[in-house]
C-alpha cells in the first residue's frame, strides 16, 4: 500500500476517525485531510456547555488541533480548504483555499466523504440569514459567543424544539438570558409521543423557558439592521434580540452528488455496510450519509456522534486496505438518540408508533408512568411507551422521559431490538432490583407487561 | 376447576405473587396460604430503609396485611402456622398452629413450595445465636428495632460482606451507630473481582465504616448475657454491642426434601421452566427452588424479588389451571443483581471470570475505567469487567461499579447475554449519547472495544 494517497472531506468526527484508522489500517500511505472551517476533531454535542457558560474555553471541545492531529496521524490537515469538484473517473478534486481564494487540484486513489450535514433553514427566514445563528460548528459557537458578550442580548428566540432546539435553549437559559421557544407543531414532535412532548414542555416552563406554538414567519429589525423581533404565523411579534434556528439539518451531499455519487431518500450519500459509495474508490462515512436500519430495512440518516466514529472507522479501514482479507464491515443502524435536560432525561430508540404506522407496519404500542426507584428512596416519574410489531411481537422503538436512568433504559431496549427480540425477551430480562437504584418491577418490566396485554 | 384446593406454603414473595395469579386463572378454586411468621406479602429488600431510620413506619414495607390479602384474593390466609410435613402420595400436609401449639392436616390437590430461604449462620457463632440478629424477615427487624431503640448500641459488627452485609452495614451506619464490617475474603468476592471490591471498601471507609479482613470466631458476653465483643480469628477483640451475620442464604427445602422432592446442588428444591418439582402435584417458587440458567445451562438459585414475582406468577398458573391449552413457563435465569450505596452503585450479572472459569469454561475478561458521562459535566468513574466465551466470543457476565447510572448499564448487558449476544453485538449498540448522561463513547461501548482487543 506504499504511495497510495487517500482523501478524505470533511474533519469534524468522522473525518478525523477515518484518517485514524487509515493510518492505523496502511502506515505507509499518504493521508490528506480537507476541511473547510478553521477547526478539526470537535466535540460538536458538546458546544451547549460553551453556550452555557458552564465551561469557559473552546479549546476544551477540541479534540485535536490541526497541528497536533497532524502530527499523531502524519497525515496533511488543510483547514480553511474546501473541495469543490470531484472528478471520479480521473479520481481528481479541484479545492479551493477559502482565505486566499486560490483554486489547486489534487489526484487521489481513494476518497473517503465526511462532509456531514448543515442546518436546515427555514424559507421564511432565509432572506434574514445574516443575523440569525444556528449551532453547527465550532465557528457558530464563535459567532454566537461574540454576539453574546458583545451586545448584552436579554432575550434570546430558539426556533425549533427537536433535541437541539431544546439543549440550545436550556444553555441559553442557564446562561441567565430570557428564552423563547418556538415549537409549532410540539415539543420534539414527532420524536415522541405529544403526551411526552407534553411532559418536556412542562419541565421547560418550570425552568422558566417560555414554550409558545407559533411559527416564526418573518424578523423584524432595526435601522442599524439589529434583530429587534420575530413575526410569527399568527400575526404575534415577539420582541428579542438574538435568534437562533435549530429546525434540523440536511445532508452535505451536493459534491458528493455532483461526482455521480447515488443519494438517498433522505438526501444523504447512499453507502452500504462497508460505507462504500456508489461510485468505486469513493467511500463515505458520518453525518453526511444515510444507510440500512436494522429493524424494517429501511434507508435512514442517524447524524449521531457514535455513527460518525463507528462509520469513520469502517471508511476508512476499508479505504486503506490492501485487499487482502475481508473488508471491515458496519452493522444496520438502530437510531437512538437522547438529551439531558437538568434532572430530565429524553430518549428514543427505533421507530414510534407514528412512523411505523407510516411505513405501513402494522404496530401497537403501550405507554406506563412508573417511577424510576422504589417509593422509599428518592425517586421521580418516568414515562414510557413501546412500540411492537403485531404479528410478531418484535419490539421497534421505545421512548422514555423522566428521571435519572431513563436514558440507560433506552439502551437496553437498543440491545434488545437489535437482536430482534421481542416484548416476551424484554419482559424476561433479569432487571436489576436495587432500592435506591430502580423498584422491584423496573420501569421497563412494567411497560413489557402492560404491551404484551394489548398485543 | 371448582373445588380445587390449592396450598401455597410460604407468604413473602413468591408465595403471594403464586396465590394472586392462581386466582386469576381459577376464579373458583379454593385457596390456602400458610405462613409462619405474622406477615405476607412485604417488600424485604427495603428493609434496610427501616435500620437506617429512612423510614419509620414499619407498614410501609407491607404490601398487603393477612386480611387485605384475604379478602383481596379470596384466599385463606393462615399466618403463625408452619407446614411440617408433606404426605405427598395422599396429598395431604400437617400443619402447627405456632401460637397455640395445636397440629392439624389438610388435604390439597396442588401444593406450591414457596418457603424462602434462611439466613447462614457460621458454625464459630452457632452457640450464640440468641443475641446475634440476621435481615430475613420483617420480624428480624421488628427484634432489631427493639434492641437498637432499648439499649442504645453504639458499636455493630456486621459478618459478612456480601450485598445484604454491605447493605445492612451502610443502613446502620446511616441510622447514626458506629459500624465495623467483617470481611475475611474482600468485599462481594468473589461475585466481584478484587479490584472492585477494594473501590467498594474505600468507599465504606469514606463513609466511616471499619473494614476488617478477619473473621469471626466468637461471641463475647457480659454477665447479663449482653454481647461485649467479637473475637476474631487473628485474635482480637472487637468490642460492640450488636452483631448482624449476613453471611449468605440457603434455600429452606428440608420440607420439600422429606416430601420426597429432588434438591439441587446448591441445596434448593429443583424445579423445570413450568416450576414444577420432581413430584406431581407439586411446584415450587421463589429463594427455595434452583433452576436451569441461561448461559451454561446450569443450575442456580437466585434468591431475588424479581424471580420470586416471576416464578411465583408461573407455578400459580400451572397449579391453577386446568389442563387445557399450554402450561405457563418461565425463560431460563441469568442471575444479576444490584446495590446501591450512596453514590456508588454495584451491579453484576452472569458469570465472572472464576465462576466461569471453575465450570470448565473457556473465558476471557477486560476490564476498563471509565466515567459515567462527559467530562463537561458531572460525572463520576465507572469500573466495568466483562467476561466472554474465547471461541463463541459470547458475551457471559459482567461486573459494574461505579457512579449513576452503573446499575441500568447491568441490565444492557443481561439483555445482551439473553439474546445470546457476542462483544461484536455490544460494539455495535447504539448507545445514546448526551454529555450530561453518557459520554460520546459510553462506558459498555469502551468495554467491549477493549475486550475485542483481548479475544
Amino acid at each position: 500500500m506504499k504511495n497510495v494517497h487517500i482523501v478524505v472531506v470533511g474533519g469534524v468526527a468522522s473525518g478525523p476517525a477515518a484518517v485514524a484508522e487509515a493510518r492505523r489500517t496502511a502506515p505507509e500511505a499518504k493521508i490528506t485531510l480537507f476541511e473547510r472551517g478553521p477547526d478539526i476533531s470537535y466535540s460538536a454535542c458538546e458546544m451547549p456547555f460553551l453556550m452555557a457558560g458552564q465551561i469557559s474555553r473552546m479549546e476544551r471541545l477540541i479534540r485535536f488541533t490541526p497541528e497536533a492531529f497532524a502530527d499523531k496521524y502524519t497525515a496533511d490537515v488543510r483547514t480553511h480548504q474546501e473541495v469543490e469538484f470531484i472528478d471520479a473517473a480521473s479520481r481528481k478534486i479541484r479545492y479551493r483555499n477559502l482565505k486566499t481564494q486560490e483554486v489547486s487540484s489534487m489526484a487521489y486513489d481513494r476518497l473517503i466523504m465526511a462532509t456531514g450535514a448543515r442546518a436546515n433553514m427555514p424559507s421564511t427566514l432565509a432572506s434574514s440569514t445574516k443575523d440569525i445563528y444556528v449551532l453547527r460548528s465550532l465557528d457558530d459557537v464563535r459567532m454566537i459567543e461574540r454576539v453574546i458578550l458583545r451586545s448584552s442580548i436579554r432575550h434570546a428566540v430558539v426556533i425549533g424544539s427537536g433535541y437541539v432546539g431544546l439543549d440550545a435553549a436550556w444553555a441559553l437559559k442557564a446562561r441567565g438570558l430570557r428564552v423563547t421557544l418556538l415549537s409549532p407543531s410540539g415539543i420534539l414532535s414527532p420524536t415522541l409521543p405529544s403526551a411526552m412532548g407534553q411532559i418536556v414542555k412542562e419541565h421547560l416552563q418550570s425552568a422558566q423557558i417560555v414554550v409558545r406554538a407559533e411559527r416564526a414567519s418573518s424578523v423584524e429589525k432595526a435601522g442599524d439592521g439589529r434583530i429587534i423581533a420575530i413575526l410569527t404565523d399568527k400575526g404575534e411579534k415577539i420582541g428579542c434580540d438574538f435568534v437562533l434556528v435549530a429546525a434540523g439539518t440536511a445532508p452535505v451531499a451536493d459534491l458528493g452528488a455532483q461526482a455521480g455519487l447515488k443519494v438517498g431518500v433522505n438526501g444523504g450519500i447512499l453507502v452500504d455496510d462497508q460505507m462504500r459509495t456508489s461510485v468505486q474508490g469513493i467511500w463515505a462515512c458520518g453525518d453526511c450519509t444515510e444507510r440500512k436500519e436494522l429493524i424494517f430495512d429501511a434507508t435512514i440518516r442517524a447524524p449521531l456522534s457514535l455513527n460518525a466514529f463507528r462509520s469513520g472507522r469502517v471508511a476508512g479501514r476499508n479505504a486503506a486496505r490492501s485487499g487482502r482479507g475481508r473488508p471491515a464491515t458496519i452493522a444496520p443502524l438502530v437510531h437512538a438518540a437522547a438529551l439531558g435536560l437538568g434532572t430530565l432525561e429524553i430518549a428514543h430508540t427505533g421507530w414510534n408508533l407514528e412512523q411505523a404506522t407510516s411505513l405501513g407496519k402494522n404496530v401497537v404500542s403501550a405507554t406506563i408512568q412508573s417511577r424510576t426507584a422504589s417509593a422509599m428512596a428518592s425517586n421521580s416519574p418516568v414515562h414510557i411507551t413501546l412500540v411492537a410489531e403485531r404479528d410478531s411481537r418484535r419490539l421497534v422503538g421505545g421512548q422514555i422521559v423522566g428521571g435519572a436512568g431513563s436514558a440507560q433504559r433506552v439502551n437496553v431496549l437498543t440491545t434488545l431490538i437489535r437482536a430482534k427480540g421481542t416484548v416476551e425477551d424484554l419482559y424476561n430480562v433479569d432487571f436489576v432490583y436495587a432500592p435506591s437504584l430502580a423498584p422491584a418491577h423496573d420501569p421497563l418490566f412494567v411497560a413489557a407487561r402492560t404491551l404484551q396485554k394489548s398485543l
